[in-house]
């Protein structure tokens, strides 16, 4: 199997050092959400500032859309860049819009970012009366046009039905096992199976909210972790999805909390005292530490398949499955 | 060289009846307008109506974006579809959005419609100060990413321009010869040959305004103004672009004519007497007598492979090397 390095979630301040660093890391392919609240018009901008950057920068980066672009980015040094959507608000009420920003690129959409959107529930919700009419209606769209379900931000009947009712596999991008840190984001065991039995994928997040003594986690910890979600629902399934937020200011972590559906202010995992990003652990500051997942995966006694599978093989293959359209 | 058939320019009330009767005539190829008028938000519904249209007819039309499709679609019993504006709207004042249009399928792009736009001057304007500081930045930006420069309902300065200015060959994607019928709409010998000695195609159109004769012209006439541009400027630079409005009600015209730009009606090439569809000619009703014109070309002498070049070979050439990103 070929040594693909995957991240399948950030969402950083991005700029050309943090191109510079994605090379120095070696990854072959980043997901970047490109819209938490956005609506259609503002999501195409979010296209649009892309599109200039790989105009920009076109010997670090390139748009990446298959999985066949990871082997043309590994063959010409660069990274591929796949987009997704951590809310469904660029489809607006339009399921016209799924096959839309399909061709634009779009190939991970969440169904909800913490709160009750037209389509499912979010974990913030206190009650979670599952998939919508309308959610039926667009995972059957993301279905036929190949864009891959994703339940991070998602409460547990949701994401349980939605991968039921999902015909392709779903996908939690980004989240840690509930049993490891039993913080909210993260995912009990009958969530984790309902995606993993039927062929869908975890991405591990390294968001200090999302690990066991936060921004103190220690690596060994952290793998010790996917180790025993490999015993559980199988190596296959498992990939990274850092959950980076690099170089952001604490404006953006304002947005993607409250966007434009409160006054108040909402702290999410954070609180009054700590209201910004918390600190990265020292072992995952930016993407030039991606290979340290490699090592200490290796470190605790992991095989190599399966370590090569984590670090961006599953992602790849689940790429190739996932992206095209059905039929 | 293959007997492609192509016709570069229709805006039908399509239907099943009207796909089928694209079968019916051989084509292999239509570019059909999809905004007149019409902002993103807009045009993106259209985009989204031809996507259902794939869906629920796949046996008779699919969607062209390359060359290559029209390949496809003749191996396979099927009419390629290719998508244009009429109006630089759906871009608003984004040229971000040239990309993004692009991406989703449009092909051609006309910088006015009868009308000053942010780009240039239409062909009803009196004044006509030639392409604009944003034209120029958009006709280099849609030259980069693939979409053609249409110049159908230009002012002559600005088509003249344009011509000069753009670094791949530009279209006059329907008209006639001012020469043989001199309706506004029709181009003169010094606009014709500043955009086919670039390389550029003029499409001859079946509108009954821009005929001799209007709707009572003759088969014979037609296509001996096509001879005499094909004399005048090569046939290799000639085509169709039929201007098919075939079972629009009034409304539709009312909206190409007025949009959303006056209170006041305006009744471009009608007349209050008579402000709808002229009736097409007895030859020309649908698509199925696109052979007709075939027939008329060969009666009149001209050579087969001139004939094959214009019925279809020509637009395709064309779109092989115009399409694609630049470099």
């Amino acid at each position: 199997m070929t040594n693909f390095r995957i991240d399948n979630l950030q969402y950083a301040n991005w700029s050309e050092k943090i191109f510079r660093q994605m090379r120095e890391g070696g990854l072959d392919a980043v997901h970047v959400t490109i819209s938490y609240h956005e609506n259609f018009r503002e999501t195409v901008l979010n296209f649009e500032q892309w599109n200039r950057w790989f105009e920009q920068y076109p010997d670090l980066i390139m748009k990446g859309q298959w999985a066949s672009d990871i082997d043309k980015a590994r063959e010409t040094g660069r990274t591929a860049i796949f987009f997704g959507f951590q809310n469904p608000s660029p489809i607006e009420d339009d399921i016209g819009l799924v096959e839309i920003v399909h061709t634009l690129g779009a190939r991970f959409m969440q169904l909800t970012y913490n709160n009750q959107s037209l389509l499912a529930t979010g974990c913030y919700e206190s009650e979670d009366p599952g998939i919508t009419r309308m959610g039926k209606q667009v995972i059957k769209e993301m279905n036929r046009v190949g864009l891959v379900v994703d339940m991070s931000h998602s409460a547990d009947r949701s994401t349980i039905e939605a991968a039921e009712i999902s015909e392709r596999p779903i996908a939690i991008t980004h989240a840690n096992l509930h049993s490891w840190a039993p913080a909210l984001r993260n995912k009990k065991d009958d969530v984790v199976r309902a995606v993993t039995e039927r062929g869908g994928m975890l991405g591990f997040s390294l968001y200090p909210h999302h690990l066991k003594g936060k921004s103190e986690c220690k690596l060994e910890s952290f793998c010790q972790m996917i180790a025993q979600a490999a015993d559980l629902y199988g190596a296959e399934h498992l990939g990274i999805g850092s959950d980076l937020c690099q170089d952001q200011p604490d404006s953006v972590v304002e947005w993607m909390r409250v966007g434009r559906w409160s006054k108040e202010i909402d702290y999410g995992e954070g609180s009054a005292a700590a209201p910004g990003f918390p600190p990265m652990p020292s072992w995952y500051e930016d993407n030039r530490h991606f290979g340290n997942l490699e090592d200490g995966l290796k470190a605790i006694g992991m095989n190599p398949e399966e370590v090569t599978g984590i670090m961006g093989g599953n992602w790849y293959r689940f790429y190739a499955k996932n992206f095209t359209p059905q039929g």
